[in-house]
This record gives structure tokens, sequence and C-alpha cells, in this order.
């Protein structure tokens, strides 16, 4: 059973494609580093966690409850239409879950937004402005 | 606030996509009628439900232990490599969550399954079978 400990490593592609911003009391908040779509993924620190279903229910609930997080955040610097949830991990197997604020503007509506065209990354400086402005509002929830 | 009564009213599209196989104390659990993926798909019985992370925190956490029950069932009848859970409804509005039981070796992997080409339904025989097999195994759970 995965429990939170030091064994927790990120996973390689994770890391790449995402950025760190806070550490909820599960999981790692990590913003998608493409600008097509605001976009959290929440990142248990648990070693070797795969299934969302997996977990003890403690833990499937505390994983839930930041998901609410990552939603109310995303909503309040993004207005948008639908908050997309996904736990997918057919390629990253470490368990990960998106949270993801949709418009019907963005680029794969009304798709999902998984393997649709090449991430668009955000320029240097708006980047940091997000993490930050993201940072604080989730800390504050 | 969603509240469970008698406006709830199956979307049509759902309704047309999917086959009733039992009640659970908040959702509908629905087999999705694509034979290339073992898929259900629950609905909260809910009236002008939209969004998981809007209901009230004991409905989510209901949501997530029926998650628990689909997931475990379509584990029993069709070995997988990955359950895909996904809350996305940009096309229809109405709250429904998706479990899906994947393999490498079905057609969409590993993407996700949504808008992926065309829906197979089952044979009518082995629909019936399957139905009844699956509601048999939701309620022992």
């Amino acid at each position: 059973m995965p429990s939170m400990n030091a064994e927790f490593d990120l996973d390689g592609r994770l890391e790449a494609d995402s950025i760190f911003v806070v550490d909820g009391p599960l999981s790692q908040f990590r913003l998608m580093n493409d600008s097509r779509y605001p976009w959290l993924v929440l990142v248990p620190k648990l070693a070797s966690a795969r299934e969302w279903v997996d977990l003890p229910i403690d833990q499937q609930c505390l994983l839930l409850s930041e998901i609410n997080i990552a939603a109310k955040a995303l909503r309040e610097f993004f207005p948008c239409e639908k908050i997309n949830i996904g736990a997918l991990g057919n390629i990253v197997r470490q368990l990960h879950v998106h949270v993801i604020a949709r418009t019907s503007q963005d680029e794969a509506w009304p798709g999902p937004v998984w393997g649709q065209g090449k991430a668009a990354p955000y320029p240097a400086i708006a980047l940091d402005a997000l993490i930050k402005k993201l940072k604080a509002a989730l800390e504050r929830y």
C-alpha cells in the first residue's frame, strides 16, 4: 500500500512538463507548462502510487479535497466554462490527477486536452508571475 | 445547490450512448455501449449538477466511493493495465464521471478514449449478459 515517505520520486516526464507551485498535505501542486490551458497537476507524494482507487480511502478523499482547491484557484484567475478532471496515467504511471480550466475558445475544445498538438510553454516572465499568483491563492485556501 | 429529487432527467445523449445497469445511492451506473472499452459512466441523480467540485462535499465523497465500486466491478471482469477516471462534460453538461478499464491493446491506447473513432456497439446477446454480470457485481459491493 502506498505511503507518504522519503521514497517519493517525481516522474521525469511530469518534472519536465510541469512546474512546482506548492506542496499540499498529500500532493505536489504543479502547473503544466502549456499556456494553451490553465492546467494544474496534482501528484501525491507517495512512493509507487499508481491508481487513485487503490489508495486508502482517507488519502483518496484528501486528494479529492486538493482537487477542489486546485479548481478554486484556477477559477479565481481563469474564467472558464468547465473544469475537466482526469486521472489517466496510461503513459506516466505515477499517480497524478489533472485539473484543467476549459473554455470554448481553447484549442482542443470540446475534446480532451491530452495528446492534442504541442504544448506552448509560457514566456518566462509570465510563468514566474503566474506561479506566484497560484501559490498565493493555493496557500490561502 | 443540486439536490437529489424527482427533477433528475437523464441527458439524451448519455441515454442514447449508454445502458442503465444499476442505481447507486447517488448515481445511475451505466455501461457505455462501446465494446472497444469496458466503460462505466456514473450519473448522479441530481437536478442540474454540472461540476463534481460544486457538489456538497458529502456528495463528492459519495461519488468517489461509487467510482471505487465501478472500478472494482470492471477489474473483476476485465483484466486491465489502467483505470482511467474522467469528469469532462464539455459536450454533455450534465455531471457524469467516466470509469474505463484500459489495456495496451485497446484502440485508443495510450491516448484517452474520448473522441476517438466510432463506438462499436455490443451485440445484443453479449450486451444482455454483460449487463447482468455487472449488475450482480455492483449490487454485491
